[in-house]
């Protein structure tokens, strides 16, 4: 059978991260690849808790069909969550629960993008989403991220430029891979491009909870005054990733196509999820589970980067974020990491190589290191290993 | 803030059955409207049980990220599931686990549907199915249902007169609306019309399960010998709809690049309750269970048809389905549902007119009645309420 593969579809490539996470089986691997938690920060005792009560008292509410919008309470209690925490108000937002905030990506894409229009994204980027977008045949236009964010004079000129620009896609804070923070200014510039050459931005915030240093800076939908920020947020990373519970703060119009979208996708999200995350975070200590989650992170981060220090060649270079749960680090300009990657997972290393998180899939210098994941001990034997690596390549 | 929302997506109307779903939260409505199983075919003791042990024993393995693919023990129960329930055969097939079948056919549509390209389904058919091929811009073409199936003759030339047929959506037994069931000769006719003009078929079988009269029909997809059957189940309507899974068969190339459509748009299906549904199949009594439902169903449908031979107008006819939860049926020739289903919600009963299946929105003299959801109580009191109007109409 020769199956007709849609055009968007024919030329993907599957997430190398995902292939990556097939060796998370292989128990003598470290794993600097994914982006998983640590399961120590999944707040086991309290979800075994609510789920145990509710199958008790009330089982249908959370295993009968439900609403696309999402579990009523859950949308209430993040709303106020989101404008105490973030300075998100309501105005004419609504909220609605997806699977996951890579589902809010897929379902913002398929209500604004049609085949051939731009998505403009920093570079690199989440590879997950450069996906989605790609697989509604978005045409991708990567910014260089800078130190503190996307470089701004070529955001303008991408738009400029380019026709049909749909939405910019960022990570503003604890960026997924580099840990790159965008600055408050630069937030503020953002915004006022996206309003001057009238585009969406979808700012994907899936990290901002897990700061450990520094202050935190508020995101770009805190100063959207007409509607154009869709602000994403997900529970992967606070609660447990398996729970595919995500939400998307969005105006009143665009939230009214989106749920049409959220129906033809999977009609609801799992409801039992969504329920435990409406209790946990009105019954239960939810503001000291996330200080919890930083402190061990701000541990992990802090010993991976010691280590890197002492290990790396002093000419490979690496972000220090001051949350989330990835390092990226710099092979000297001209370097390709993918073979370094390549031969990092034959000494039982697996890290991402740059290329992945290229919208345009050109050859990167770049590694992406995870340090959420590991034991303190695979975390000093793993740097150990990439930087004898470092200076098998360098010292040569 | 004016959004420019994608072609695709622009004229979609949302489902009526989830804008009718929110009249579910008032008591005093009889609900024939939706299509939520009897919360007490919800096997709650076990799933509580299933839940409580492993959140003690392993609870990472069900709330840390997975893989796109699905939990592998549940891929595998399932594929000896259809191999001995269905003759399905694994040969070059793979399983793909999704978040319930409405994904399924998200992901197909995605990976096979350019905007413009043709599909082919039942009319009437299941609206949530006909909204997510629209939302890829699919020209929909209905072909006439019968009381054994779709009209072969007009299949035929639906697959000789139109362009880029890219697969024949069937819900082939106890059909969605209308309880009908393709005869096994059909289900021949129509594989081989597929295999004559090189389409494939996806073959969408929620209600299998839940046969309460007359002998099982084999799904086609246990005739296919190249391929070309996608076969899609789902444990909402056996277990419980808010777990949000469902499962794909399908040929291993296909496979391939639905694994990379899952990736974008949600990851993976929530693991606890991919956990759940492999623990009860392997491990209860998955048959005795769906007995029970049937049982149930059946007793719920026999009391409907007899409600409505006493009490509707003898002019309105009616299926007599063998399973499943839905039974259609029909003013005379001539007449239009849609304002007298508005008249039945007036006086509290939620059904759903015909039209809302109709690839084409042409008017319809149909009306479909779930039987599943109701109390005896309500579904006596509601067809005497529905009965009244048809002679209402009628007897003028």
């Amino acid at each position: 059978m020769n199956f007709n593969i849609s055009d968007k579809m024919a030329n993907m490539k599957g997430s190398m991260i995902r292939e990556l996470f097939k060796l998370a089986a292989d128990p003598n691997i470290i794993k600097f690849g994914g982006g998983n938690p640590s399961p120590l920060t999944f707040p086991v005792k309290e979800i075994a808790e609510i789920t145990a009560k509710v199958f008790a008292e009330n089982p249908d509410s959370v295993l009968q069909y439900s609403i696309s919008e999402g579990y009523i309470p859950l949308r209430e209690t993040l709303q106020k969550y989101i404008r105490d925490r973030f300075n998100i108000e309501k105005g004419n937002n609504e909220m609605l629960i997806v699977s996951g905030s890579q589902q809010a990506a897929d379902i913002i894409t398929k209500c604004l993008v049609n085949e051939g229009d731009t998505v403009i994204c920093e570079a690199p980027s989440f590879i997950g989403c450069l996906n989605t977008f790609r697989s509604y045949g978005a045409n991708l236009v990567g910014i260089p991220l800078e130190e503190d964010g996307m470089n701004i004079e070529k955001l303008e000129e991408a738009l400029r430029n380019n026709k049909n620009v749909r939405f910019i896609y960022i990570i503003p804070t604890f960026q997924n891979p580099t840990g790159v923070t965008t600055s408050w200014e630069k937030r503020v510039k953002i915004y006022e491009l996206a309003k001057k050459y009238d585009v969406v931005i979808m700012e994907d915030n899936p990290y901002g909870e897990l700061r450990f240093e520094g202050e935190d800076i508020k995101p770009i939908k805190s100063i959207d005054t007409d509607g154009r920020v869709i602000y994403c947020g997900s529970f992967s990373k606070v609660m447990a990733p398996a729970f595919r519970v995500g939400f998307v703060c969005v105006d009143n119009e665009l939230f009214g196509r989106m749920v049409i979208g959220k129906q033809c996708t999977d009609v609801h999200t799992n409801t039992l999820f969504q329920y435990i995350c409406n209790e946990y975070m009105t019954k239960y200590d939810f503001a000291a589970h996330i200080e919890e989650n930083a402190k061990l992170y701000k541990q992990k981060c802090q010993l991976m980067l010691s280590e890197m220090e002492k290990n790396f060649h002093k000419d490979v270079t690496f972000t220090r974020p001051e949350g989330g749960m990835f390092i990226m680090a710099y092979l000297p300009e001209g370097y390709d990491s993918a073979p370094f990657v390549q031969d990092a997972i034959k000494n039982s290393v697996a890290c991402v190589p740059g290329t992945a998180f290229m919208p345009d899939d050109s050859v990167s210098n770049a590694f992406r290191l995870n340090f959420s994941t590991s034991s303190d001990e695979d975390i000093i034997k793993g740097i150990e290993i990439l930087g004898k690596m470092t200076h098998d390549l360098l010292d040569k």
